[in-house]
């Protein structure tokens, strides 16, 4: 502790009142723990407004809310950034059936992938092809496939710790799965959810289609129903699946990002900027993806004010649109930063956005002097069970400012539940602890306390 | 690495395949995390056998369920360890309301606590004194308590990281509220309960008397509820309180800790015990409180024999009776093993008793000689998000072995949920996740397993 409180005497700023860092993170976090602030806006973010798919009423609804709350706290500025977004609609809800010989009609928990085309309203019945990977597709080839609903049914690999990794794995079925069914005519897919759990809640998120290929419809069906399929097709490769959306792709339209800043006292064009994206999926109420990390870095500012402390620095807090669709929130961030230029200096950039459980760490994109000055304050973060500081991806919102040298920052928390509402319906309020959600904020908040007060 | 594989050469046990530590930890980890038997185990005894309260059908239900899958593990050795325990039962469910002026009537989510007195079947009906300490109960002194009831309300402080500390600063009210109270002649006593959420379950616990004073029912109320009295006290300090439990005492009857052993192919003599208890509260299913402590222990041996480790020591999985009321179980353990005196030698002794969440580390009640011991492992660990090896107590039912000198080890884990649900009726298994229960299971048999090959 001697050397921070050494550094401080050499720093000029008046405002840091004369306390140890460790005393100012141990009043960032009981203030967050002693009062459900944040964990109050989640609820109102998802119970009074719920899925916040980009380009719909309820994002626009959440843009208001997000604009009150920074009111409340009366920053310094509060502004928005324009941008186009996608406006994807989901139609009526995705139904689907298996007939297969020798077993009851299957009724599907289904979900369309965003982006995907509908299935036109009297829907489609094709047999099924199941396949683990797109070298199996590959070798059953157009005389097999041509016709048929393409069954990506490669499970999530559970040996993981960290299942982002798990994620990452099996996420081509999702992404890709369309397109590379459609190089030999398939007419649909059908992709097991994303998801570690075996249940019944099937899992949504973005897949991308090829110019050069037909759009074919693409669903996700749930675990539990991935299993039930592939057991009647081992009895009846014959068998008919029906699925049917209408969802569609409507013109684009015009969205925001949202921005409030407290003002640095000392560097104003300066700037530590946090965030979390304000859109999520709509099936569910965006709880852990992404309002978490949204009311968590809106938190941020409160624990500055609360504890009427002057940063130095600027403390920029973005609410990203379109993290899940097409990131144009982050690249419209991106690109105004990229035309100001010299005008303004980002020094760190940090992301919430992998949900509001405990948080054990920060994965950090920069170079290896800075990751060792934040591996310095390593001590003043343990006593708040946050220990890894390692080497690693931010998040997709604020990636793009790398080009312009900004060291990067993801909030690791704990990711054993993550993937069991990612996506999902079940991703609601409910999900969410009080405790887990404000370690997350208090612990990004100390981050960027340090940040401010001594540079990195 | 080297090190180990170095000292495993030197080692004499030729069972001991040739294969690096951090390959057999990361066996451990993918067949806990590949195969839910322990979820599943634990989902019979949540579901299927409910609360296991000490001296119930219940209890002696899980313990015939713990040998049938101690026998299908086919250990070298399964038993009985007999004691007493005391028989207290709840009676029908208590209730409680409250009519103040200028308020509708309110009924009160409300138990009895363990060992408490019944009202009789009448109930009682009291006035009430709302006190925060012992010494503010002193100051009031008998003649402003005389004949009321004692509302206890002094909520745990949320400030603490771990939540342990917020429970251990707040549990006198719940264990010694009733004995104290009753010194100022109170009818009866009615505590807060003991935990940080802010909801309607009430949380039962033990309490306890005192031979020289009356015994007077004690009852726990919802944390809602509590605030609830507690602002129509103000509005009404002459509001009328009822209360009514039938629970009892009956008188003690026989029960067993029952262990299971995996023999020791060079040290039979010499035990690494570990255990999670077997009983539980009553009004919910004993989940995280302890469900998920035994069927992790069970589960150390099923890894063993699953990846077909013959150990060195002998491994000894204690299903421990009675943590929650008279600790009886541990005690009995403790009184064999100093009978048997040198005959034979512990080890180490484990216990996971802290919830069947994400671990982080192992807590030490040992010599620093073997902290250091334990802490050289601790790279083998980080991949897997265990990264605390601190000196701290273990667990309640090894306690007794420390006069022994063995070291003693509890299970550290993410402790923010766990007071959520300890003793209530939401202690139930879809409050428990797979992965982080299993997380848990693998750690401690990483613990066991390095601990067996090189000692301590």
């Amino acid at each position: 502790m001697l050397l921070q409180v050494a550094l401080y005497f050499a720093g000029s700023y008046a405002s840091y009142a004369q306390e140890t860092d460790s005393s100012v993170l141990r009043k960032f976090y009981t203030e967050a723990l002693s009062h459900p602030v944040a964990y109050n806006r989640l609820d109102h973010l998802c119970n009074q407004i719920g899925g916040r798919l980009c380009g719909s009423p309820q994002v626009a609804k959440a843009l208001d809310y997000g604009q009150k709350v920074m009111e409340s706290m009366e920053l310094d500025s509060i502004y928005f950034q324009p941008l186009m977004v996608k406006h994807w609609v989901r139609g009526e809800p995705a139904s689907g059936k298996v007939k297969a010989k020798g077993f009851e009609d299957l009724d599907l928990h289904i979900v369309a992938l965003g982006s995907s085309v509908g299935t036109g309203k009297a829907g489609i019945t094709a047999k099924v092809v199941e396949v683990k990977s797109f070298e199996e597709l590959k070798k059953l080839g157009r005389k097999k496939i041509e016709g048929k609903i393409v069954f990506f049914n490669r499970p999530a690999d559970p040996a993981p710790i960290y299942t982002f990794d798990s994620y990452g794995g099996a996420a081509d079925q999702r992404s890709q799965g369309a397109m590379q069914a459609a190089r030999y005519g398939a007419v649909g897919v059908l992709v097991r959810s994303l998801t570690l759990a075996r249940d019944d809640f099937p899992h949504t998120g973005i897949q991308h289609y090829a110019d050069s290929v037909q759009k074919i419809p693409a669903l996700a069906v749930s675990t539990n129903d991935a299993d039930k399929i592939s057991f009647r097709l081992k009895n009846d490769p014959e068998l008919n699946l029906f699925m049917r959306t209408t969802c569609e792709e409507l013109p684009e339209t015009e969205s925001y990002n949202l921005v409030g800043e407290i003002r640095g006292g000392e560097f104003p064009d300066e700037v530590i900027v946090f965030g979390g994206h304000i859109d999520s999926w709509d099936i569910g109420q965006g709880a852990h993806d992404d309002g978490a990390g949204v009311v968590q870095c809106l938190e941020i500012l409160r624990l500055f004010r609360q504890l009427n402390i002057k940063p130095r620095h600027t403390l920029r807090c973005v609410l990203f649109m379109d993290e899940e669709y097409a990131q144009r929130g982050g690249a419209a961030y991106t690109e105004r930063a990229l035309q100001l230029g010299k005008k303004q200096k980002h020094i760190i950039g940090i992301e919430a956005d992998r949900g509001g459980f405990t948080p054990s760490g920060f994965s950090i994109d920069a170079s290896e002097q800075v990751i060792k000055k934040i591996q310095s304050w390593k001590s003043l973060f343990l006593p708040y069970g946050i220990w890894s500081f390692e080497k690693g991806g931010s998040g997709v919102d604020i990636r793009g400012l790398k080009q312009m040298g900004v060291p990067l920052v993801g909030l690791v928390v704990d990711s054993q539940r993550y993937f069991d509402y990612h996506h999902a319906a079940s991703d609601t309020f409910d999900k969410v602890n009080c405790r887990e959600l404000q370690l997350g904020s208090a612990g990004m908040t100390a981050l960027v306390y340090l940040v401010d007060k001594y540079g990195l």
